[in-house]
């Protein structure tokens, strides 16, 4: 199986309702993960990342213990593929006033692997023109207004297989469709994602496993210009894991021990949890 | 006829690919009209709009010529109604990059007049605590990224008709669904729209109306603090027209001899261009 196959509120289907809410004005939350060893990866962190979105937007409730267990009967057949969870506020009249008694709508869907760029030896990351706003209000939650994301991957065409962006004040945020870590010496930096962002799940992993291995990592804003000085770096998410980066805008980056042991004990832990 | 109709790529249907990327990440844009004397009211500027936002977002090639006779012909069955109009960067593969050789999809609705509230007298207007956040990027385009409108909406309920949002240091840009004009002497005010909001249709046409009657309007930001000073206010859009502002959080403001003259100016034009 190569192609993509969707579940509509738990029945096989190809077509939404046109009038649903995520189409017409991006009013909904989303999830991306591997399936591994049949199951869904962390699973746990990403409906409790759907639900602090879902809190945030003010969704009505939803049937988790459904969604749970419809997520898992799908990774279970379909071990090695990307599991997509999109939860909507559904169909609900005309008007951004959402009308009451609307009921989401979940979209469950499973694709293959994308085709990975060879990123053994590090990967190619620039810069993007596009920048991200400022929203405190939708920022760290996974939602589906993803225009900012869209026209930044659109500058990593060819040998760039990311591009960083940054806040209207010159600080890095994150990758287009990942999070970064800043390596100095034998600390980490990650951008906080107070104002603008996404909180990844792979980027809390990271953060978890440092903890354990008496890494100390700070969480703040970092000015693009540090990125001129730093040692290392690398991006991450949840169907990449860690790329190293080894070339940054013009600059070589060297991939130090800290990234090479934070692959090995990610890869690691995925394993030991499954 | 109360229901809402839908054509998607001029075929009558009620249900889109689900792979779409108007649902997966709002990247699309959109235009609401009023259908008058069975023509799309405006039809030139609301086309100006959309062409404006496809470029903005690098979509594909689009038929203009056929998306035009669509919507004459649709405005020539459902005299009196509201027509949408969608256009979506349409299905292209997973991820944020947009896959090459993808085709825009269009979706034409015909819905009923939204109940609206009883407006003569003015409405009442508050400021929303939603903030919309800096983005030049998608300033003044109709795009489908809305949470942000969609939140503000939703602290619009009961006796408020309306509320405004402010951008983040605090000046107000427009209403949740309207743009905004105050009233300040024999002059007119209307907010910038060069970071945030969405660039109206009927806001352009109050300026051209204003001009022609040798009303002075400033374009420019405007804290929040002035709209404890200002004589009038009111807002507007193209379903609603103009709506006088007669309460203002706890204000009262009055509907001066201008705003009247403008809501006059507006439908006498509306009604000699059709």
């Amino acid at each position: 199986m190569n192609g993509s196959r969707y579940w509509i509120n738990g029945q096989p289907g190809t077509q939404l309702d046109v009038a649903d809410r995520a189409l017409q004005y991006g009013d909904g939350v989303f999830e991306t993960l591997r399936i591994r060893n049949a199951k869904p990866e962390y699973l746990a962190l990403h409906l409790q990342r759907l639900r602090a979105g879902c809190e945030r937007l003010g969704f009505p409730g939803i049937d988790w213990q459904t969604l749970r267990r419809e997520l898992h009967d799908l990774a279970a057949q379909h071990d090695g593929r990307v599991m997509k969870i999109i939860l909507s506020r559904g169909s609900a009249g005309r008007g951004y006033r959402p009308a009451p008694g609307s009921a989401v709508t979940r979209i469950v869907s499973i694709h293959a692997l994308p085709e990975q760029p060879d990123t053994a030896g590090g990967v190619r990351v620039r810069i993007c023109t596009t920048r991200l706003g400022y929203q405190p209000l939708l920022a760290g939650i996974k939602h589906l207004n993803r225009l900012e994301q869209v026209l930044g991957r659109m500058e990593c065409e060819g040998r760039w297989q990311e591009g960083l962006m940054r806040d209207p004040e010159d600080n890095i945020v994150e990758g287009t469709m990942s999070n970064l870590f800043l390596v100095s010496g034998d600390r980490l930096v990650t951008p906080s994602l107070a104002r603008a962002g996404v909180e990844g799940i792979t980027r809390a992993r990271i953060l978890a496993i440092a903890r354990r291995m008496g890494i100390h990592c700070d969480i703040r804003d970092v000015n693009a210009d540090e990125l001129a000085t730093i040692d290392g770096m690398f991006v991450c998410n949840s169907l990449i894991g860690i790329w190293p980066v080894t070339r940054f805008e013009g600059r070589s980056l060297p991939i130090g021990d800290l990234t090479g042991e934070l692959q090995q004990r990610l890869l690691e832990s995925m394993c030991a949890e499954h």
